[in-house]
């Protein structure tokens, strides 16, 4: 059974199970774990461990529109370096604080393989403001799709850490690229963007798995088809320093994930009420249509391709 | 830096770090990460796994006096296969279901070692009945020292896991002890003899490094000494079916921990009140001394050894 099979499997066991993340007596509870192989390219800082790892659960209670109140995480090494260790506690403070929540500690365990288990807990409905968790399930045929903020940043990350790597090691611009790199990996999670846009959306989720596996997910949960305008997909500035051309800057952009933005779909007259109250760009890229015409990116079938994470 | 050192560092450096469990805005936060090597010996199902590694982070919540609400497990391991993912599964939500709290999923990571990584969430003070959580710093010379359950199963546990490693592949008696460990491991997390203790309680902390350590730590946080009574050390059965004689049986229930068992300390003149709440044996032990007097066991001194988890 692969990832995704276990994880629908999980999903048809557990009646709590949400969409991003759980909800419960008022909390939206979330928790992913990464680790140095497919996580943590060579070159990752400490800081941005800490940092990307919280962010990435942070992430899932902005997709339910909840506010985010604390996270957790355990931290695995093969050993505990004073330094590395306070670097990473500050980077998963400094992305709490960035959004409002608190940084509360966790584990400390022996491990072969740096590993991280992070946990964000956030409130909506009636621990919050009010509003409902938006599920992936509302999406209506007219309504508009948007997402926040660039995508593609964390392709072109991994480009940069790639060739850095790659460099020769007394070469100065591998370390411009590592610094560079870091910086495309901490993210901000669009909370404030996610409560902006909750009163709103139809149907929300969070980027993580790719534009074009997120609009696949959102597909099946709404029973909708999207068509997608290429050229409104707000590709990050850093996918064409890396991307050969503006189509492979695309495809980077729509299909490689790990982006953790938000696409959500909204009534076409509540747009400027959602881009008023966001703290971050709201680009409408497309439309929502009924299930049978499909899901296309310029006219096109866009496959159900992307970041499967591992 | 070895674990407990890096642990002191993380207390150091983050506010809201609590004693068992992070408090944050009414709620009680706890995390912890468990692997293959150290937590899961040999014959541990993945019911059990599942029991066992949720029940470690719900005993936190039980150790601050708070009702536990949810619990969710990163669940990684080299594949996954789907009946041991359904029991790992299924032990996850019983122990939930044991203490009133729902499990609510996680996330599957492909991972070298089978590692899970836990977090509970519990709700105390403002989100609770308006009981602060207990912390480890209350106790006072005079105050009665007591444990909930008995100790030393996770002990006998081990020692039965390894006698049916060591048995031939053949011999049934190897399969009748597996099963006996397994179901020692499986503990039930003290939840409602943590609410029952909490309006009386001026310190408490569970016993995972079993209670010769954690004795140390309630004297740190309280600046106090401790006088126990060997004799009154309620030393759970199994124990003394792998200890040689009663002094080795002894030394297993005070100094191995992983039991997850309540220490606390209770003024005397409410320990009544406490027995007749708590839904579980809650025998006493021992007296708070003044710091100066030390921690002692039958007169001698009680050193600070015990499991490090690892």
């Amino acid at each position: 059974m692969d990832e995704r099979g276990a994880l629908a499997l999980l999903d048809a066991e557990l009646e709590a199970v949400g969409d991003d993340a759980a909800v419960i007596d008022g909390l939206v509870v979330t928790t992913d774990m990464l680790h140095d192989r497919t996580d943590f390219p060579e070159g990752t800082t400490r800081y941005t461990a800490g940092w990307r790892s919280v962010a990435a659960s942070l992430s899932d209670v902005a997709a339910m529109g909840a506010t985010a109140t604390a996270a957790v995480a355990a931290y695995a090494a093969p050993a505990f370096d004073r330094e590395e260790l306070l670097a990473f506690v500050r980077g998963a403070s400094d992305v709490c604080e960035a959004v409002d929540a608190e940084y509360v500690g966790g584990d400390l365990d022996e491990h072969q393989e740096f590993t991280v288990a992070t946990t964000a807990i956030g409130r909506t409905g009636a621990g919050g403001d009010g509003t409902d968790p938006v599920p992936r399930s509302g999406a209506r045929p007219g309504d508009r799709v948007c997402v926040t903020g660039t995508l593609g940043r964390s392709a072109a990350a991994l480009e940069m850490f790639e060739r850095a790597s790659d460099a020769s090691a007394g070469d100065s611009s591998a370390a411009d690229l590592r610094e560079r790199a870091n910086d495309l990996f901490r993210f901000e999670p669009r909370v404030a963007a996610g409560r902006a846009l909750a009163p709103h959306a139809t149907a929300m989720m969070d980027s993580s798995d790719g534009l074009a596996r997120s609009l696949h997910q959102l597909s099946e949960a709404s029973d909708c088809g999207f068509a997608i305008d290429g050229d409104r997909v707000p590709i990050d500035d850093a996918v064409r320093d890396v991307a050969d051309d503006e189509a492979a800057a695309l495809e980077l952009a729509t299909t490689f994930g790990e982006d953790f933005e938000l696409v959500a779909t909204v009534p076409e007259d509540e747009l400027a009420a959602v881009r008023e109250a966001a703290d971050v760009p709201v680009t409408e890229i497309g439309t929502v249509l009924e299930r049978e015409e499909g899901i296309t990116l310029d006219g096109e079938p866009l496959a159900d391709e992307g970041y499967t994470h591992g």
